[in-house]
């Protein structure tokens, strides 16, 4: 199944094919492509290169991270999310190390990796879901994180599965096509008017 | 000039090449290349699909944002920025259109829109140098821009340029190799130990 951007101007390949499944194949991550994604992740830009991002993960059937994680997603996303082989949490640092103050760009630079990641996913046929939709005090607790640390998305991986497996309501969203704004309103060459 | 990623697992060409140079060449972005940075930025993913990312972006020697951006920004880039044919502010919308109250991804997604559109201004030979060194409260006043926005991120947009041309404290910096954490700091598949 393809959802390829809708895009009205060039964009690379990597960022057409990017989107959000909630069916995922019961195949493995070789190792090798975990690693790279969040090789990839690393090498995103960060404000005065204090890469504040770290990432939880767990492999079904590897250990307990796994279950870990499932357990703190709210019930729509565990019911699909569990198909995938993988899970992450996406975890910002919030403290700079330079000033020892609150990174104001801790978030944004978070997003900056998962979408680094994402993209880097893509290339190797690996699909990426992100998840608002998660007890961030459980993870706090499931892992032990102190204050300086945010639990800020979870992350469901894994190669495409078939959208006839899902739900019928989810099955629904499965094949819908992608939506964007026009670009004429998100960007401004004069006035700003939002 | 070249600054390749050193990085230890394989990485896409985009992510691998990505860097923040200081110095840009006197050269004009074609306008369909622009429309491309800012439509695969368009494509990032967002929480709700909310979209919360906006851009106002001004050309050298067109109308007048170019120089109210760099108006806006502290005076070390400046110095350099002013070398930049394109330069942007990434804005974050901040309320949810979806609950009327703060969106706690509205940073997070516009990091990853702006990581979007460096990958695809790489991809066609632009680069772009991500700023948090300016004024907010200018950004604001000369924008007219409501507190339902917020301006995160000015960036400094073009090809490179020679190293040559800058100071010498620029120019070190700009020859200096990339550095990352390894990735045992980064990533937990046990415990979170960071």
């Amino acid at each position: 199944m393809k959802k390829d951007a809708d895009n009205k101007n060039p964009i690379n390949e990597l960022q057409k094919k990017r989107w959000s499944p909630r069916s995922f194949a019961d195949t493995e991550i070789p190792k090798g492509k975990i690693y790279s994604m969040f090789e990839a992740a690393s090498w995103a830009a960060s404000s005065r290169n204090e890469q504040p991002w770290r990432f939880i993960y767990g492999l079904k059937g590897e250990g307990e991270n796994y279950k870990k994680i499932i357990d703190t997603l709210v019930s729509w996303n565990q019911k699909w999310a569990k198909t995938a082989p993988m899970l992450v949490v996406g975890v910002a640092k919030l403290n700079s190390d330079y000033h020892n103050k609150p990174n104001e760009y801790a978030h944004y630079d978070l997003g900056q990796a998962v979408a680094a990641m994402s993209l880097q996913a893509i290339s190797d046929g690996i699909y990426v879901h992100q998840m608002g939709g998660f007890e961030k005090d459980k993870v706090r607790n499931s892992f032990k994180m102190s204050d300086n640390y945010e639990p800020m998305v979870a992350i469901a991986v894994g190669y495409l599965g078939q959208p006839e497996d899902l739900p019928d309501d989810m099955r629904e969203l499965e094949e819908k096509p992608r939506t964007r704004y026009e670009l004429n309103r998100l960007i401004f060459n004069g006035d700003f008017k939002p």
